[in-house]
């Protein structure tokens, strides 16, 4: 089962690595970083990069593909986006974690689909035709889209169930010792603090560009 | 704050990145990934590689350092334990996620230390000194350790709160939607199926060496 994992300039790293440490660990699984150009790219915060080992013309098909947000997810690159469409005529899932749904829809594949990001971003998904809905793992069809960053790891225990069944799901989980126990009840809107929402809401230019 | 992260070959990248999502958004922080090499540093699925941007020797000194778990880590590589030994003398605070806290100990730096790690590697701590302690956090003094894998997002949470305060460390979970929903409890062995916790047990040797 090949997966491709998109990298582009200022990706959020954990959107990417989340997953992968995940679907990595699926029977025949062989994964493949893909960007621009191989080598190097680097993150929002500028300190950490990922290799690409290969270029987008370079990559094999993907049973899945997955594309994740960034602080400027590629909305506008013809080349990346026809890349998108392409990948997802030969894929069994077409996934995206945080702002990478922007990405799915504006290659024209969301259209009339539900569909999740971060919430900062929700506003952003309706004028592309996907119907925005706010939950952390969405899936219509073969399209898989999560909340932000953190929510990539929800998203692909949900595909490594469909794809591998629910004990080996369990058994991923178990080895990642994912029992998650944030010192906080602050993950979502609904549950943040008001001043936490209200602050991300008036600096939205902090986590994502536009 | 200056922050420095381990690499080295075949570590877990979600031990390291996790945590980085997280603390490089601490007001000031510098954050750097050190190596052996600076370079390409492959993860022991071999098919993701984070970049080291300085070698060991040429690292500044880090108010918090970070050293991750991975199939094999460098528990008898002189080289890597001096340098943890090193930053130990000048760090705030000395981490680690998953096996990352064998390292520690094999620096002599647990000794009689409260000190948390994979579940599967519990047993490995004490002949060190440490005092294996099973919760998904530890902090006993500047020692921070955390439990497998995924543990680093709740780790760098907590000293978050810690360096940062509670409203700001909420303001962070909320930027990253920190809002973990598995789909399953089987994230520890007191929860996962006995199945799952037999399996990984019998085949320790597919998630670390030794």
């Amino acid at each position: 089962m090949q997966i491709n994992f998109l990298l582009y300039d200022r990706m959020t790293a954990l959107d990417v690595v989340g997953p992968y440490e995940v679907l990595s660990r699926l029977p025949g699984a062989s994964v493949l970083f893909v960007a621009a150009e191989p080598g190097p790219v680097r993150a929002d915060t500028g300190s950490l990069a990922l290799m690409a080992d290969a270029s987008l013309e370079d990559a094999p098909p993907a049973d899945i593909v997955l594309v994740p947000g960034g602080y400027a997810p590629p909305l506008i690159d013809r080349r990346v986006l026809d890349w998108v469409r392409a990948a997802d005529t030969r894929s069994t899932w077409t996934t995206s974690v945080c702002t990478g749904s922007l990405v799915l829809a504006a290659a024209g594949l969301l259209e009339g689909r539900r569909a999740t990001t971060h919430w900062l971003a929700m506003d952003r998904l309706a004028p592309s035709g996907a119907v925005p809905t706010p939950s952390r793992v969405v899936i219509d069809g073969k399209y898989a889209t999560a909340a932000g960053v953190s929510a990539g790891i929800d998203l692909a225990l949900t595909l490594t169930e469909r794809l591998a069944g629910a004990e080996f799901a369990q058994t991923v989980q178990l080895a990642l010792e994912y029992d998650p126990q944030p010192p906080f009840a602050a993950g979502s809107p609904g549950t943040a603090p008001a001043a936490a929402v209200a602050f991300l809401e008036a600096n939205r230019a902090m986590v994502m560009a536009g």
